[in-house]
């Protein structure tokens, strides 16, 4: 029925599910929804790749399932994954190792090895993965799809087993990023969930500053040249690429398992594990790590803590000026055999661009990025905390659409959602009309780009304004609400966070003003005007019908 | 040479103090400073209260006594503590257990004992403090005097011996409010420390709603009493004061050393005790606390980091709808005998309304509020992460000053700072004029009271103005830049953080709008405006000179 059985631990019945397909109604309505085995379905025993852990089916679903399902998802099973969520391979499962979706004699990727592949292969138009060390991003770069790693906390994770709950994050897999981007919106909020700051940006500026590593450390044949490519393709769009030193970065990697950080997979299900050595369930590799992470104590755990709040602080620094970081999404795919042969170093070789992410509490979009010596791909842009409209803004320009798995069907993606999923995530913004030295390509666009303005589109005003050529430098309009008769006046949308808005009136000098400016489909917007004074003293451009139009003349 | 010479471990020659506070220069000129001796001042050992523990002087100022020092501040030396940090009692230490600056048979509090009596005494003008589990703030209620314990991370701790590095906080003490807050605003910021949101509030509203505990634990005779008595004085200023809930908040506080979460304090100085077992200069209480905290599991340390979220999450659901907490600062004061008869027991009871601040990421104003059977009596202002604000304004609310010791001689505050000391520390701030429905008791202030704006005073525009009585629920004026002839026309300025801006921006109808309006004093400012066609249409009131007096005619 699969063309990778493996990749599922549980379908539903597929009558029952093309009922609910039918049936279903909101945003996600018609999409088939895989759901990784360590977060709760109801229904379906949680195992987290443990047949022994789940007690039974459970109860109810977890609060990321649940808000998916009542924008339309169907559910249509849960998926296989590394026991625990322990490993980047997803080969750690008494359920069997998934392999790639195109090449059998690969590794899937992991710990979200079913999830992904079940979406590669078109079993599945969106599912949920994990990610703690790189598990939403990993498998997505193996199997040519998009994986989304918001920023920690902005999802629930309640109903999802913890590997470490400091690092868990729930992600989004689908073909495409308007797919997983709509999926993100309605997946993150809630209760429980982190508050959004009132002023993350909304996008990456158009000449984003982007950094690359100075090293790339481990890099399979092909690979350093498939990243170079992507670079190069941000540079083409405008970007100003340019490498940092990645030490720090490769550090904090190491921590993950090389320390007492791992007590926290001990917290999570250590008392399962040791009480159940010998279990023939416990995939050996797996109980081993979580055994050994009971040991450590406390104070070292804080030591190392801190050593990891250094290497964070030295990081930020070095990122300091730049938008975000491109990486590729992993060194190199593993065959099967070679995770066999040695299960820990190689799987620690596929983290070297991952571990690091959710230590620095950052966010990450992986997209794919072409081929690379018969490999799909993948690249991630990861940006800082709360800053993932910045990072889905510089996936969709750097990202390559990936070859169908032959036999899956092409993906029918979504439509663009109007804002990034923030934004539907509870981030408060207003459009902002523009008429004048705001305009993009104009002297002033940059007070909106490096507040994370993002630019919409052209939109003009209800025909009861006046535009004036006021006398300030650089030049501007002053656009007035005349009433009738008054003319249309054209102006560009802008989206900007209530926060940024508030900086941007602070630093507004006369005589421009902000307020409610009707659109010609009705709608008000906030927007500028200026004071009576200085219109009464300008020159009347009204009929020009715009700013550009006017210089232009 | 002091009232309390047990209160200092070194003191600065009196004839060089003299000659540089003469010399000095800045906000803080002529103001003495002490330095708790777990915070580096170049010259002195850092002994944390244990003479072995300092290797030699230290090199360089800590960062929080550098920023002091360089507006103004003349050191005068450094003082005894409860060793290593560890204790509200101030007994624990070699340098001799400090007393209570009125009364001798009482201890003084600690761990910050030196700095709290001297401040008191008069011996020093501002003193630094740190506080993990309360130890800027029962000090401060035990001598009179008060405490501004600060949000985590917003003054620098480079430089400072950790107790807990995960909550510890650098403190101020001074014996009033304004000068406590002016040193505060100066010593906050740079280098590393935590950023602040652009939008937080920089005042209660008028009508504040106070949380306090709805059970009081083991207060000593007559402490309820004049704890009611201060929610008495919150009320007749015009706050609502109710009870809510307590024991999730006394829950966390039995966390901070009754399980893993005191291993933070052998991560810190655990080495140095274990191989000094015997010295001498150990307190046998503090060494025994800190050599158990090595033998917790990192795994435990996890869950019990996990169960102190959970209680987080109860407890601020449940002050929901408040703006601040108000608690007993302590239950009671313990004499030195009883101290010496249950060290630790009694260093408990003393942190039950501390203890759980830090923990929970709140910061907190202590403040004196009278006397109880004989003892100085404090409350505190407890408010969310990043309010110290309205902390601040609430503490200034219920404070009371404390007599002087005898023989202190009076002190000389500073002026109240023009802004809260957040402000000062990176807050990013307007002021912002109203003329209409905005003015205070008028229908619309609790649209800028909500947002945290603080109400500055009255203020006019500059002669170029006109006034204009619009249509609009509820009556609102047009204030419009007409340039001369114009009117001065009479408002008020409100503060207000530029986040709070852009969302009041976003929620201000037409024909309204906010630009540069330009004041009396040739200030321009943040104000209202109208819409040309809204002006034109209104009735001219501007010869009423503003809109009470258009109201009032």
């Amino acid at each position: 029925m699969s063309a990778r059985p493996e990749a599922w631990i549980a379908r539903r019945d597929a009558a029952d599910v093309e009922r609910d397909l039918v049936a279903a109604a909101g945003p996600l309505a018609g999409l088939r929804l895989a759901v990784k085995n360590n977060v709760d379905v109801a229904g379906f025993p949680t195992t987290a790749g443990c047949p022994s852990y789940a007690t039974g089916p459970a109860a109810s679903d977890a609060v990321a399932v649940a808000r998916l399902r009542a924008a339309g998802a169907t559910v249509v099973g849960v998926t296989n994954l590394d026991q625990f969520a322990t490993g980047l391979v997803g080969q750690r499962s008494p359920y069997g190792g998934v392999r790639d979706a195109r090449r059998p004699a690969y590794v899937s990727g992991g710990s979200s090895s079913g999830s992904a592949v079940a979406v590669a292969l078109g079993e599945a138009d969106l599912a949920i993965g994990t990610d703690t060390a790189g598990s939403g991003r990993v498998p997505a770069a193996f199997q040519g799809i998009v994986g989304i790693k918001p920023t920690l906390g902005v999802v629930s994770t309640e109903g999802v087993v913890p590997a470490c709950r400091s690092w868990d994050a729930v992600t989004i897999f689908a073909r495409d990023l308007d797919t997983a981007s709509v999926a993100m919106g309605v997946m993150a909020g809630g209760p429980g969930t982190r508050a959004w700051p009132v002023d993350v940006p909304l996008a990456a500026p158009a000449a984003a500053r982007v950094a690359v590593p100075d090293e790339l450390p481990g890099m399979a044949p092909g690979w350093a040249e498939a990243f170079e490519a992507a670079a190069e393709r941000l540079r083409a769009d405008g970007c100003v690429v340019e490498a940092v030193p990645f030490t720090s970065f490769l550090t904090a990697a190491t921590l993950l398992y090389g320390g007492a950080l791992v007590a926290e997979r001990h917290a999570a299900v250590g008392a399962f594990v040791d009480a159940h050595a010998g279990d023939p369930a416990l995939d050996p590799t797996v109980a081993g790590i979580i055994h050994r992470a009971g040991t450590p104590t406390a104070s070292a755990l804080v030591r190392d803590l801190e050593r990891l709040e250094e290497l964070r602080a030295t990081s930020m620094a070095l990122l300091d000026g730049f938008d975000a970081l491109l990486v590729p999404t992993a060194p190199g795919q593993p065959t099967a055999a070679e995770v066999a042969a040695d299960p820990v170093g190689v799987n620690s070789w596929v983290g070297t661009f991952t571990n690091f992410c959710n230590l620095f509490d950052l966010c990450a979009v992986a997209v794919p990025s072409g081929t690379a010596d018969g490999a799909q791909f993948g690249v991630t842009v990861v940006a800082r905390t709360f800053h993932d409209a910045v990072a889905l803004d510089l996936a969709r320009r750097v990202g390559l659409a990936a070859e169908p798995v032959a036999g899956a069907g092409a993906a029918s993606p979504l439509p663009e959602p109007a804002s990034p999923w923030p934004v539907a995530a509870g981030v408060a913004t207003e459009r902002l009309l523009v008429v004048g030295a705001h305009l993009r390509g104009q002297p002033l666009a940059g007070e909106l780009e490096s507040r994370g303005a993002r630019w919409v589109g052209p939109a003009s005003t209800a025909p009861r304004y006046a535009l004036t050529e006021l006398d300030t430098v650089p030049a501007k309009p002053g656009l007035e609400r005349v009433g009738t008769p008054g003319a249309s006046v054209a102006g560009e949308l802008w989206e900007v966070s209530t926060g940024a808005l508030g900086s941007f009136l602070a630093n507004l000098p006369a005589p421009m003003n902000l307020g409610r400016v009707e659109l010609d489909d009705g709608e008000w917007v906030v927007g500028f005007g200026c004071h009576a004074e200085a219109a009464r003293g300008g020159r009347d451009i009204t009929d020009h019908g715009g700013w550009l139009a006017w210089l232009g003349r």
